[in-house]
């Protein structure tokens, strides 16, 4: 109510307050003005109800700005493979746009077997374009946890299980993505390495395994990438949930590594009003809700972080401060993206985004063996093609949980085959066995319809019979995205390929020599049939492009070059935590294994792997020489630098990615045998010769010490061994650290 | 398909690529460039096809960007009294956000009721920041159509039936609503008079009376108020449909007025492809579709200037020349609004918002007469307050078509009487009659339940007790939102009060002398009791603080300052339209009535209308000197100013509109009797005097000659008018032009 007269006058001063504002432009408005003034400016002018509502959602996938002060509102968007369509306000389903058909880029899995730091920026450039274009401030990508287990269902959305391959390659993803004033979300932080219990299980960890293995890519996420925001995980650490997870948030993240960013749970991850307060979250996310605003009172008041926040600072039961420090930080994400006026406008499912999606994914694929050159195709002598297996057919863009895309389009592997042959040769399909007989998932309909109901005898037979009379014999499959195999919210079972695909590969094996197993999965699968397959093709989850980019390798108008990002195991026991660790736990979980995760524990226990981190093969070959150093001796503060030639002694130009793994030959603690610690790749054209140098310094002699709770490079012997795998080693050559 | 082999070193050139462009800005992403030279460079970039899905919608209320050159989506909202909540994307169905409840501001009707420019301005300003914080680029509003006769469904939404008036208030709203990077779409251009029959009718009108009151506010809302785009009507003119009307948009539009803007066609206005790509159109909306899309191919193909179009285009049938000139318009308009790096973020239903509604709404109440000085409540001697009739208790945010609004909140009278009133009196109700029985609108259920079903004279029986033991007696009936009032898509059937009000309305006189009439209408309503009523104050579509708006005039908190923006005549053939010309017609319909609309028609028959054009009294009085100019001759290439004392005579400060009348003494061709060509409005302490000064040109003197199809100032006699209204005149001062 207003009592007093309103005069022309007065209302003449009130329009011209608003014009004079444009003149004298508020501090936080201001963008000449450092981000900390800003901050504390937007923030005084705030009220303590804008405040609450300032940091916590109020749909699906928003949240409040401050509508009086102009602060835009948030929008997150769930990565990290393509921007997700757009849904109902309070509810999962889609909301029927069709102006949000993504481009699907290959899984971080495939990103991270490109050992290409150019691939990760390009993948992160492209797809922040595309958030920014659909106006998404917030990127919820990408995912860093280890590869702890084959068995964890999310693998396919993470880097694998070295933490120096994903701390590398998660910096220039970052650095793409927020070129667009969009904030990447790292997730899912920490210690979230399975599905099973996810939402209860407690892990325990040692100090030094944590800081070794599961922090690096983290923190190299928010010192190298500069990260504007992080996701906590769902399970908990020390017995508290992640989301407000005092050790992590606030002594690890903030105190050590000085994060600035915005910490938001991930959805439904958080428990406890107390906890979310003082533990160092900023936004809760997913809590509840799913169409109850529709007819009941706003159910979003009822988040942790709302009402039951207001009420506590209301009835004088916690101060402030902490929210103010949550408001800073979401302040700063709304100056950097929203806020600033200078980010582009993006661009959405271009022909650049398709070029980006297909050149990632050819630069992943892995050629794992390929003995009698069966790949490339050699059209001379191929008329006839077949291909055999669901996983040629099927849409891999959708399912799997909250990285499931509405593709602005997607090219099945036999599509992509097909297009790519042409009339060079006559292409025949079988499908040999059926996991998803739904003909849809999602409410999508596949291309092909999935529904097939014949017997496994009578799909084995077609199958023989197409495979006998081909000149190759492609196998496409693999895992899907269904749950328990790669999907987000199950753990797979064992480490087998599902459906009887060994039984069917075997059989193909016996009627065809020439054939060719493309393994499309986002983890390691058990191959019983290694032995009677001479050629074997790790494929991923290739997105969009995914039958283009297949197509191009297996014809050889690109040349592999991928090497693994994790160990495959020749059997669920090789791996570490299965061996020596607790899996899946039971609401409790001790990782018993220790550092000994991925070839960490095979070298340790010298277990010969299926396929070993970083392995994969070209269709040329290359010669390495004898690996040296610039010094034999180097100090704390110095650097030392290695050289080694590759030359292609092949006939067609390729790839090759150079890796350096560093030895402690004697340490206070133990170690691993040998740590990645450097790699290169290089482009060699037949019959050249390159030097790669490969430099470090006193961080990639270090381990941590848990009882100084320091980084220590301790004096004395190492080995700098280069390798093509962690198992295929160059050479090596010994240095001191003084 | 790719065929080449990609290679490490053209990835990361394509990588570089990126990269470089953001030092070397394409033109049109340079905002240092001219408009022109962008817009060229962009079209220059654009495919056809991307040309084609540039000009037609996606989505009820969107159209795409090109997603390719990082060129936004046009998102529109439709206005003009607050911005709409979202919907479906292809459906009219509120989409259930929980973020757009939205202020509602007073209907047009109002704010050029307040006969204040200022105002204007703030209504622009603050609706504009509402869109802009929205993400909404174009406000489909101001509606600037002429107020032809009291029956139009739709006046509500417009500016009164003067040519002047409604071209003085129109241009400070589209500056405010266009400061925000927001562009204001003036609507219905044109001669959308009516709502009966709005899809067919073909309206035949004479040049003169085109030029002189139907086109004038248009052609100020493009040159002055520079609007950056205009939605053509339903109706026809000259045969040919508005949305695609060579006269209008070609000739008038863009060759005579140089509209540089984009043409916007109704939604569902568009009827033929030819038509739509030479006569003008720039972009289709709202063709079809409702819920299609979701099961079916998009149906937005099919639009006129879709894929019909593209064909046409294709078969070489059409050139590309106007497609060209059609996205030359959208992309300017994307660089003032989505694409203008510099525009603020908006704010949204903010306590400043409250202010200006509340402010526009007092300012546009219209005391019409007030014997014994009923008003203001004094409460000396009131202890209670009787307030009868619907409209205390109903919702006028909701409904009456496209205007219909999800506001934030809404006071209904009623509770802004009691919250004014507190406890210096008593407020009893009583609902007098029963209008809207459903207890709710458009599924937005009122704060008062609306079903009442008890019988007329139980009522009636319960309004008159209630009446009786009250010391003041505040009537609140008029129109509503619902079909067949004021609303869209349907004309009103007759002059009169809905719902028996008339029958009530006596009764009440009869047993209480102290009465008040509030009407709530955006139209002229009959009013056969009004020398029974001693009080009648005309109240308007007045948005969210309506109750606060009405309680601060009826207390006098507020000297009411509003002057009715249209004759309110006796009877509908007192209006020249239902007198002379034709209406509602039948699929054709001739306006010959000519020139002579609203005041004009009154002055020329010489006919007493209820309340004039202009009129609108104070709870104060004001003293008039007399005229004077400055010069008794004036030319071609001068201007004249006139002079005259106002002076507050009363013990209230309050607010006049002083207006200026020309009047051409003789003329070649016939002239109204006199028409509005200035006006000021000023604010008085008691006692005060001020001296108002006006200021006009030859443009006041013209007339359009239709036979030379120019404006003609004759040179002779004139007389400036000064008057309170258009019937209480004050003096005047002859002057002549040489």
């Amino acid at each position: 109510m207003f009592r007093k007269r309103i005069t022309l006058a007065a209302i003449l001063a009130l329009a011209l307050t608003g014009a004079r504002a444009q003149f004298n432009t508020p501090v936080y408005l201001d963008d000449s003005k450092p981000l900390k003034e800003r901050m504390e400016d937007a923030l005084s002018r705030m009220t303590l109800e804008e405040k609450i509502a300032f940091i916590h959602a109020q749909s699906k996938f928003s949240s409040p700005g401050v509508t009086r002060l102009g602060i835009p509102e948030n929008w997150m968007t769930d990565g990290p493979h393509g921007i997700r369509s757009e849904v109902l306000w309070d509810e999962w389903d889609q909301a029927g746009w069709t102006n949000d058909s993504c481009m699907a880029y290959p899984a971080l899995t495939c990103l991270a077997a490109s050992w290409n730091k150019d691939m990760s920026f390009l993948y992160g450039k492209s797809i922040g374009e595309e958030a920014r274009y659909r106006n998404k401030n917030v990127l919820l990508g990408p995912g860093v946890n280890i590869y702890r287990t084959p068995l964890n269902g999310r693998n396919f959305e993470y880097m694998g299980e070295d933490p120096f391959l994903s701390s590398k390659m998660v910096v220039p993803y970052i650095k793409g993505v927020q070129l667009n004033g969009v904030a990447a979300c790292v997730k899912h932080f920490a210690l979230n390495n399975q599905e099973t219990d996810r939402h209860k299980v407690d892990v325990e960890v040692d100090d030094r395994t944590l800081y070794e293995i599961y922090l690096p890519a983290f923190k190299a996420a928010v010192q190298e990438g500069g990260a504007w925001a992080i996701m906590g995980s769902y399970n908990k650490y020390k017995g508290q949930y992640n989301c407000h997870n005092q050790y992590l948030l606030i002594d690890i993240l903030r105190k050590e590594w000085g994060f600035e960013g915005v910490v938001v749970s991930d959805w439904g991850g958080v428990h406890d009003t107390r906890q979310a307060i003082f533990n160092g979250l900023d936004m809760e996310f997913g809590s509840w809700t799913n169409g109850l605003s529709w007819s009941r009172s706003n159910a979003y008041d009822n988040y942790y972080l709302a009402l039951p926040y207001l009420e506590m600072i209301r009835k004088g039961e916690v101060g402030t401060k902490e929210l103010d420090e949550k408001v800073r930080h979401i302040l700063r994400l709304s100056f950097l993206t929203t806020m600033n006026k200078n980010r582009p406008f993006g661009s959405f499912g271009t022909k650049e985004h398709s070029d980006a999606a297909r050149n990632i994914a050819t630069e992943g694929i892995v050629l794992l063996q390929n003995k009698n050159n069966v790949l490339p195709i050699d059209f001379t002598k191929t008329k006839k093609i077949a291909v055999i297996g669901e996983n040629a057919i099927k849409m891999m863009t959708v399912g799997g949980g909250s990285s499931s895309l509405k593709a602005k389009y997607e090219i099945s592997p036999l599509q992509g085959i097909k297009n790519r042959v042409g009339t060079q040769a006559e292409v025949v399909y079988a499908r040999g066995y059926v996991g998803d007989s739904s003909g849809n998932y999602n409410g999508v309909v596949t291309g092909q319809s999935l529904a097939d109901k014949r017997s496994k005898a009578e799909l084995l037979e077609e199958a023989r019979n197409v495979a006998k009379n081909a000149d190759i014999v492609i196998f496409i499959g693999g895992l899907n995205k269904s749950d328990y195999q790669d999907c987000e919210g199950y753990d797979r079972t064992s480490l087998g390929l599902p459906y009887g695909q060994d039984t069917v590969i075997s059989e193909l094996a016996k009627v065809n020599k020439n054939l060719v197993v493309v393994n499309i999965s986002g983890n390691a699968v058990a191959m019983p049939w290694v032995n009677e397959v001479p050629t074997i093709m790790q494929g991923w989850f290739l997105g969009s492009e995914a039958g283009n980019a297949l197509a191009a390798v297996l014809t050889g108008d690109v040349n592999p070059s991928g090497k693994l990002p994790f160990t495959f195991p020749v059997k669920l026991q090789d791996n570490g935590a299965h061996a020596l660790g607790e899996f899946p736990g039971n609401g409790q979980e001790n990782y018993k294994e220790g550092l000994f995760v991925g070839y960490r524990y095979s070298d340790k226990q010298q277990i010969k792997p299926l396929f070993a981190f970083g392995h994969g093969i070209s269709y040329t070959t290359f010669e390495y020489g004898k690996v040296s150093a610039d010094k034999k001796t180097m100090t704390a503060t110095d650097k030392i630098t290695f050289h080694v030639t590759v030359k292609n002694t092949g006939k067609r130009a390729g790839a090759e990615t150079v890796q350096l793994y560093i030895s402690d030959l004697k340490s206070s603690l133990p170690r691993p045998v040998k740590e990645l610690k450097g790699f290169e790749k290089v482009q060699l054209q037949p019959g050249e010769e390159k030097t790669v140098s490969i430099t470090i310094d006193k961080a990639a002699l270090s381990f941590f010490d848990a009882a100084k709770h320091e980084w220590i490079a301790e004096p004395g012997e190492f080995e700098a061994i280069i390798g093509a795998s962690s198992t295929n080693l160059k050479s090596k050559v010994a240095f001191t650290l003084q």
